[in-house]
C-alpha cells in the first residue's frame, strides 16, 4: 500500500484551505533544462520512446523533485498521447513540434476513431502513474493530465503544430457537426484516461487547453469550454476521480475565466498576461488559481527572480487557494539554479506573508 | 496638389462620427495572398527590395483596391525599416522572418544608435507616400505606420523573430535603464517617423505593438503602453500630423484597452479573442474601434465568412466609431475571392443596419 502524504500543501490550497506556505510547482519541471533529464532522453532514444517506458517516465518525472524542495510531482508524458493511441502515429522531429503521420480531415477519419482501452493501448501511462507514486513514497502528491479535447483536435486536424491552427478551425466553421462528433469522441476519451490515471493514483487532474487561446469568445465557448466542462461533469461522476481537485488551463483566455469557474472545476491555470487580483476577482472566490509567473523571468537574475516571485504573490495577497506556478512551461534554456531561486522564495516570502 | 478625398468613410469613423456604411480595410491587404503581389515581389527580388522601390511599393499598395472595394490604403512596407535605418542589417530568409545582423545587446549597442533622418535614410518610405497619395487620386485615405518602440526593441535585441522574445525581456528585467534608453530613442524615431509620413501625406496613422501580449500588464505599462503614449503626445505636438486620427493596436492586449484608450489616440486596434461588445464597455465610447474577425475565417466558406462578418458588425452595433478590420493580419493561403465576400457583406449588411 502507498504511503500517507506528508506534503499536503498543494492539495490544501486547490481546496481553498488556510496554509501556512504556498506551494509551488513548475509546469515542465521534468524537462529538458535539466541535465539529467538529457542523459536520460538520450538513453531513451526519443522523446516518445521516453514517454511510452514507465521506468524512464518515472525517473525522469523524480528528478527535480531531487533538486527543488517542489510541492508537487506532474506525470511525465505528453498532451498527445490520446490520438497516439488512435492510431494517428505521434513523433517528434528533431528540433520541430509533433507530428501526426494520419492527420483527420474527413468524416471517415473521425468515425474511425474509438475512444483507446486505457490498460492497453494506454498502459504504458497507468503503469508510470503507479510507479510514481509508489517510488513518491507520499512525499509530495501525484498530478495527472491530459490535453483538452480541443487542444488535441488542433493536432489531429493540423496534423502538426501551428501558429494560428486555421485548418482545424475550418472544420469548425464548414462542418461544425464534424467538429462536434471529433470533440465529443475526445471527450470520452480525456474523461476515461484521467479517471484512469486516479485509478492507478494521481492525486489531482490538470487539463491543458493550450490553444483554446486561438478562439474568439463565442468559438471558445463552443468548441474548446464547453468539452472541458463534459470532462469534469464525467470525472465527478465516477468513484475514483470525484474527490481529485480538476485544474484547468487556457492559454491566453483570461477573459473566459469566470466562465472555466463554473465548470465545476477546482482551480484555474492563469499566464502572466493578467494580475492575479483581477484574476480573483474575476473568479469571485469560487475557486483556486495556479499561477502565473512569466517563464521569461526565469531567464533574468537570481535577483530579479526574487523580485517578480513576490511580485505574483503579493497580487494573490493572503488568501487562500494559491498555487505558485509559471504561466506557461519552462524552457531548455534556463540554468536549474535559478529554479531553486524560485522555490525557494515561493517558500519563504509566501511564509511571511501568511504569517502576517 | 491632390484631389479632395472620395470616400472619407474611415476618417469619419475614427473620429466617431455618423457613417451609412462601415468602412473596412485588411491588415497585410497588399501581400502574399494576391497573386499579382506575388509576381511584383519576384519582379523585386526580395522583400526588402520590394519596400526600398517606391514604385513597387505604390504598386503593391494599389493593388488590392483594384480587386477589392477597400475604404482605405495602407503604406506598404515593413514594421521594421526603422532599426533598418538605424544599421542593424535587416534581412528576410527564405521562408523564415526577419533577422537582423547586429542584434543589440550591450549599453554601447544601444548607445550608438540614433534617429534616422527622415528624408535621407528612410526617403524610400516617404517617396512611396507621396507617390501612393498621387496614385490613389483622393478615392480613400492612406494609412501610414509603424511598429510600436516595444515591438521594435523585441527585434533589434532578440535579433529575429521569437515564440516569446525573452532575451529581449531579459534586458528589461537585468537592465531597465538600458532597455529604457533603447526605448526612449525608439519612441524619437517612431514620432518622427510617423510626423514625417504625415508630412509627405498619410491621412492617418497605425502603431503595430505586435508583442505588446507577450508582458505581464505591469511589464505592458513600463516597456510598451508608456511607450506608445510617448508617441502619440509627439504626434498632437506637430503641425503635421496633429490632425491625422492614431490607431494602437497590441495584439493579445485586450485586458489594456482602457488604458491604451487614455493616450490620447483615435483607435484601438482589437483582436477577435475579445468581443467588440465588450471592448466597447471598455473603452466607453472614448475611442473608436478597429477589428476584429479571426483571420482564419477567410479560410471557411463565403456562407460562413459572411455570417462570421454579420456577428461582427452586431457585436458592435449600430453606433458610431467601428472600422472593420481582421483581428490580425490575412495569411498567404487565403483565396482572394473571399477577401471579396468579406469586404461586400461588411458593406451590405452594415448598411442595412446602420437604416434601421
Amino acid at each position: 500500500m502507498v504511503s500517507p502524504l506528508k506534503n499536503d500543501r498543494l492539495l490544501r490550497a486547490l481546496r481553498r484551505e488556510p496554509i501556512d506556505t504556498t506551494p509551488v510547482w513548475v509546469m515542465r519541471q521534468a524537462g529538458r533544462y535539466l541535465p539529467e533529464y538529457r542523459t536520460t532522453r538520450a538513453k531513451a532514444g526519443s522523446f516518445m520512446a521516453l514517454a511510452q517506458n514507465p521506468e524512464l517516465a518515472c525517473e525522469v518525472t523524480l528528478q527535480p523533485l531531487r533538486r527543488f524542495e517542489l510541492d508537487a510531482a506532474i506525470l511525465f508524458s505528453d498532451i498527445l498521447t490520446i490520438p497516439d493511441a488512435m492510431g494517428l502515429g505521434l513523433s517528434f522531429a528533431q528540433g520541430e513540434g509533433p507530428q501526426f503521420a494520419h492527420p483527420v480531415r474527413s468524416r471517415a477519419d473521425v468515425e474511425r476513431l474509438g475512444v483507446p482501452d486505457m490498460e492497453s493501448e494506454l498502459r504504458y501511462v497507468m503503469d508510470a502513474v503507479r510507479l510514481i507514486r509508489h517510488e513518491l513514497d507520499g512525499r509530495v502528491p501525484l498530478i495527472g493530465f491530459s490535453g483538452s479535447p480541443w487542444t488535441l483536435a488542433c493536432y489531429m486536424v493540423e496534423g502538426q503544430g501551428s501558429r494560428d491552427f486555421a485548418t482545424a478551425k475550418a472544420m469548425c466553421w464548414n462542418d461544425p457537426a464534424l467538429a462536434h462528433t471529433l470533440l465529443d469522441t475526445l471527450a470520452k476519451s480525456v474523461g476515461a484516461y484521467l479517471i484512469a490515471q486516479a485509478a492507478a493514483g494521481a492525486q489531482a487532474l490538470m487539463i491543458f487547453d493550450t490553444w483554446g487561446g486561438l478562439l474568439s469568445p463565442a468559438a471558445y465557448r463552443e468548441f474548446s469550454l464547453r468539452y472541458m466542462a463534459r470532462v469534469v461533469e464525467t470525472l465527478k461522476a465516477d468513484a475514483h476521480a470525484r474527490d481529485l481537485p480538476v485544474i484547468l488551463f487556457s492559454k491566453g483566455a483570461g477573459a473566459h475565466l469566470a466562465e472555466m469557474a463554473a465548470t465545476g472545476c477546482a482551480a484555474l491555470g492563469v499566464d502572466w498576461t493578467i494580475d492575479l487580483a483581477d484574476a480573483r476577482r474575476a473568479v469571485n472566490g469560487k475557486v483556486a488559481l495556479q499561477g502565473n509567473l512569466d517563464p521569461a523571468v526565469l531567464r533574468a537574475s537570481p535577483e530579479i527572480i526574487r523580485r517578480e516571485v513576490r511580485n505574483v504573490l503579493d497580487s494573490y495577497g493572503n488568501h487562500p487557494g494559491h498555487v505558485f506556478n509559471l504561466g506557461h512551461g519552462i524552457t531548455p534554456e534556463v540554468d536549474p539554479e535559478h529554479v531553486k531561486v524560485l522555490v525557494d522564495e515561493v517558500h519563504s516570502y509566501s511564509h511571511q506573508l501568511r504569517s502576517r
